[in-house]
């Protein structure tokens, strides 16, 4: 079905249904992705509550204008910008940013689908509850699309991913049919998993409007520590004696490789060095355990108990030392885009393969050319941001043809492990061709009969995950 | 689209398919439901493998024939009995009874649908591993079933209910495609969650074959204690203080009322009695540390820190004692069985919301008429089981008459807290009317309209969840 672009005809048409505040003048923060890499076009409509986002989709459905849910913008496959097609009004949620109700005894939060990560932190905090959900981007991304894209981050070992944090959802369909599935139930078996359809559907089933989220006790007591390993298979076999030692107390484990470190000091980012020499391979990890009990001793514990899976180690003795070993961590993507990747790798395997995956990946790599390559990323989850580099004094310029290739290399080599070539950044515009590509022929029928059905028109966010 | 009743014809027609092994000479078993209230009719046909399932899906697709997908056949709800309509292939996965893989670096273990609950916690086990599912039907109740049901039990506080068990699934859709969704991956945003939206559909989607399991690491220490509190309200609080004390290593937290002991009494079923005289309500608590820590010992700072939470209490001391608790807990579903409720329900509110329900919950009944009731289940969950008897002396078919008002009017209170009609049971065909009279009319439109893309034929297990 031909979709129309927006015009003036049909701002105007808008005007008569929503309030002048809801039009901005100024459309230019909405159309250049986080890094610059896309940029796309539209006209920008905010409306202040569901009602106005119903109304919104009523006449855009009717007069079959695409519509792309804008949240924080945050996302790294352009999931929220349009280059090419028709031109789509980009609905921006940054005008529902309220935290609706805090349920304290229900460990439950109820907010706007605009409200900013670190606001839903901060008001779980004040009631001494823990939302669990981080990321970097965690000061500008707002919740709607954390869930819409399924965002996972450095806790997701202990806490699961944005899809595990959320009980209900309030969502507005393509036609502006408002769903009322906000929920502060743990258990309900009452009909489909519509909540965990729309979640990660990335804003092409519907528009994510409210969540009903879940809090968790926080931790009386974290203690962080960096550990030098001898390898990743060492890396992987701490792993699991830490779920012997600490059982789900282990809130990151994080793996880094000395590449993270070297980035850092080229790129002249200054941090506290642990150890006299950047390790080969380390893993830092965060523990948080309830109240009568030390997280430092549970981690002295650990390193005492691991054997030859520790080289080394680092246990910090007060917060800002942890403070100090987290900023590493930090830090790490910020070394990466000063240096300039050739190509990154969002991927995930099963976590027993991930030294195969790293041994053989390199290997394959070498065929291709010469690169520096720095592999970090929460090993907890099998999830690795495997990214290639150029070599000293080279650029990612020099490599432009070899791009393709190498992405080729270390996503068929992901999926011969069953892994996953997006693990938590989605699919949105930039990996719809790895998803015909990887994805199973019978999901990818599903997921093309269930859009059919619930966006039969094809307004929501077209072209992003399923090709338009 | 009218479908046809399985006959002989077409029987012949699926001997020609698939081996004489996969027909059932006496399909007695399988068209009554656990407890004897309904039976169904069909004829019952086992496949071993998915590409067997696949060949029946296809004739049945072909000649529009109804296809009950058929597990441990525990469920409470009627999904797995059609008494009415076309008759229906029964589709027994009893033959796909295999573990597939353990894999026990990454936490999984890979299963056949047909597998028996037991046989996967003995797997995981047999590795040092916990595979946390458990209820009451562990025994012959299947994984596909469990799945499709999204079945809860006493762990659900700690680990979660059926679905977060799964990490990927195996189906066969109607038409007989099969899709490969297995996976071994803790992250993979690769496209729309289908897994859970098979999970809970209640084999009105397609028929799981075959599931990726996640296991978790067993506790070190375990220890189990039965608190008596003052009231609901103050259970509500001491789930709260436990959180604090605890973390996430509360693996239940039961409700039980008085009503309960007393029916075991009245029911002639053995136990040794905590106190000497029953509770008026009490909590019964487990807890799981890993090693190093006193599970006892967290157990006691609880007790010794809850204040006048907790008015008594035993804590085990040894295993045998634990389990004498937990029969107790038990017993009581076997009790209730025995003095015949007159309506059983299946609810869920918000956590805080427990106390007020039950409040109002009894003031209602005493409206209609003298009962007893016997309120008991998941508190940690805000599941609850509240369950209306007759008085002493009386019987339930004394009060046929009074089943439709009793049932409306806690399922009306429920609802009017937000709360489900089905936290952990399903819809089957028991609740079909609930759903479509408590359900969201915007979410029962979706679901249509999956069922309608999926299930073009309306084949798969007709009537269930949607009304045929």
């Amino acid at each position: 079905m031909a979709l129309n672009s927006v015009d003036e005809i049909f701002v105007e048409k808008l005007r008569n249904v929503l309030p002048g505040a809801a039009f901005l003048a100024d459309p230019t923060g909405f159309l250049v992705e986080p890094r610059g890499r896309w940029s796309g076009r539209g006209v920008v409509v905010s409306p202040a509550s569901v009602d106005e986002v119903s109304a919104l989709m009523t006449a855009c459905f009717g007069a079959h204008v695409p519509v792309v849910p804008y949240s924080g913008g945050t996302g790294l496959v352009g999931g929220q910008t349009v280059a090419e097609g028709p031109v789509p009004v980009i609905l921006s949620l940054a005008r529902m940013n309220k935290v609706r109700a805090v349920y304290r005894h229900d460990n439950v939060i109820e907010v706007d689908a605009g409200v900013i990560l670190a606001d839903v932190q901060a008001a779980a905090s004040d009631v001494g509850r823990l939302f669990p959900l981080s990321l970097a981007s965690e000061g500008s991304a707002r919740i709607g699309g954390l869930l819409a894209t399924n965002a996972g981050g450095l806790n997701v070992i202990r806490y699961g991913n944005a899809r595990v944090q959320c009980l209900g959802l309030e969502v507005v369909m393509a036609d502006g049919t408002i769903w009322n599935g906000m929920s502060r139930l743990r258990k309900d078996n009452t009909g489909y998993d519509l909540r965990d359809l729309m979640i990660g559907s990335e804003g092409t089933l519907g528009v994510i409007t409210g969540a009903s989220l879940r809090m968790m006790p926080r931790p009386a007591d974290e203690a962080t520590a960096l550990f030098v390993v001898p390898t990743p298979a060492a890396a992987v076999s701490l792993l699991s004696k830490a779920g012997e030692h600490l059982g789900e107390s282990v809130t990151a484990f994080e793996l880094i490789h000395r590449q993270g470190f070297d980035f850092l000091d080229e790129a002249g980012l200054a941090y506290k060095a642990p150890f006299k020499e950047a390790p080969e391979w380390s893993v830092l990890m965060k523990v948080g355990l309830p109240v009568r009990r030390s997280a430092q001793g549970a981690l002295e514990d650990l390193f005492e108990n691991a054997g030859d899976l520790i080289l080394d180690g680092v246990i910090a003795q007060s917060v800002s030392q942890a403070q100090d070993l987290w900023k590493i961590r930090e830090m790490i993507p910020e070394g990466n885009r000063r240096i300039g990747a050739v190509s990154s790798h969002d991927i995930s395997v099963p976590i027993s393969c991930v030294p195969e995956f790293i041994a053989l990946a390199t290997a394959i790599l070498a065929k291709i050319g010469q690169f520096r390559i720095n592999c970090f990323g929460h090993l907890g989850d099998g999830n690795l941001h495997y990214n290639v580099f150029p070599m000293a004094g080279r650029s990612r310029v020099d490599h432009q043809d070899q791009r393709d290739a190498i992405k080729t290399a270390v996503h068929d080599l992901a999926h011969s492990f069953g892994g996953s070539v997006s693990a938590e950044h989605g699919i949105g515009r930039l990996k719809v061709t790895d998803l015909e590509t990887y994805g199973d022929p019978a999901k990818l029928a599903m997921m093309r009969a269930i859009k059919d059905a619930l966006d039969p028109r094809g307004i929501m966010n077209p072209g992003a995950v399923l090709r338009a």
